[in-house]
């Protein structure tokens, strides 16, 4: 999955270890389901964030064995921040592509990128924060290397529906 | 809460306790949510599996301590089925009663009846069915008898929104 | 879609038209998103119902060219009634598969049934209703004979993610 | 329901109307469902999204005769961005009180800020962008003055459940 120019295109700076290289994207399609849609007509906007948290379980399921062999480490990922900008609305039935990539890691704590797309059209654009901690105690624990390793030379695969 | 009445209604017919009488509803009041409407306009079927769960545990809150408590004390009710017949549409921001009861509890197993009511006009009814278990081994336990006790001999408080 | 046989073993009784044969059911497959769960650590049971509807909405894409091209018609199918038993729990990341056939159609009301499977075991069953509807006027109009013979006719396609 | 004071700490700067004074919060309280929480045993992070939406519903009940009378006239608010960072986790039954006040009005868009406390201590903050548009054409509308006066007025009222 990891080619060695991707891996090459990394930086540390300031501590901070950055992945540059847009081979990072990740894709899983969705397709809008009635119950996520409103009375608008158009998909809720809460429903964003739950296909972002879908398309991140694929690339974790892709690139570092899963997010269950995750947890079965003892390690759990907390969401501490999110942010969404909608562009267009989408309605019941769109085949959407959720592009996503690890955008940035650091000790414990993780940052995603996400865009959306329909008919190659971008139609929303956002990011998930996350801390990794310790399951049972809750604590802070720094991202494993190997998953940091995994993540971070990323994938150009995809999944979907 | 319990009147002396109240449990003088109820007849045990063949192993099952029934509560028979019209004083073990409770009233649970809900608001339309956007986010639970869907693209025909109204409140998505799905809703009212959430709502019958706010009301049932409003219920318990009243007469059983709350779910929390019961959680602690080792205890987890599984729901084994459910059931919803629709009979008028809810839409945004309609305020909805929820009459709750427990109308059945035998050995390791209850069964909730549901009526919706907007403005005294019944749009919905339906039921839900539960287990109880040990928390840790996930096996049947019976529904203890404090719990079944304060269930059965109802309630006619109110709560909600 | 439809084989000879299948349309063969249609009876109908008092004035209902049955679907008797297996080959009416379709496959849908979904994987239980970090979303649907809940704090039991298992799939929530309101979940059930959202797979059910996305299940009908791929097969009625599968046979009757889907329900955007339904309500192109000016025809909405409202859901009257839901029933569902929970036999297993599902957990986050499990693949299901929702078997999902049309049982009967009659007038302007159709009913559909539900199996949903993890690696061949059953782990819940379920069964929705609903009625056809002018979608300007909500008055109910009978299910459309194009519409009906395919969906009676059936499918042994599948879809999913 | 506004003060003179409040008024009076409003400032035009750059085009930009901003409500400064904290008179203009709003508090609406929610209970924490148990369909809301998730594996992790926590409120899952898109559940905050219904719960500021509702909290905003809320608010235009209060001071501007109610969403449903904002669509009336025809106009619809679409949400056009979201942002929330995530403090400390909320539990299954948490009683929790969403302050909210409509930040920023300026032409066809507005800007919502959030405060989430738990027994008076916060536990999340965020923020929602909207636009609002003509309901028939879809195209931006600019803010109407009675609803632009009765929103950057504020109240210090409250709801909830």
């Amino acid at each position: 999955m990891a080619s060695a120019s991707a891996v090459d295109t990394r930086e540390i700076v300031r501590g901070q270890l950055y992945l540059a290289d847009m081979d990072g994207w990740f894709s899983h399609v969705v397709r809008v389901r009635f119950a996520e849609t409103d009375a608008q007509g158009i998909a809720h906007h809460a429903s964003y964030l739950v296909w972002f948290e879908e398309a991140r379980v694929a690339l974790l399921a892709a690139v570092a064995g899963g997010y269950p062999a995750i947890r079965a480490r003892g390690i759990e990922a907390l969401t501490t921040g999110v942010e969404v900008t909608y562009e267009r609305a989408a309605v019941f039935d769109d085949v959407l592509t959720v592009e996503v990539r690890c955008a940035e890691a650091r000790g414990a704590r993780f940052r995603y990128e996400y865009v959306v797309e329909r008919d190659g059209e971008r139609i929303a654009t956002g990011s998930t924060r996350h801390a990794t901690v310790d399951a049972t105690t809750r604590r802070p624990v720094r991202v494993p290397e190997w998953l940091l390793g995994d993540l971070l030379s990323g994938s150009t695969q995809s999944s979907g529906s």
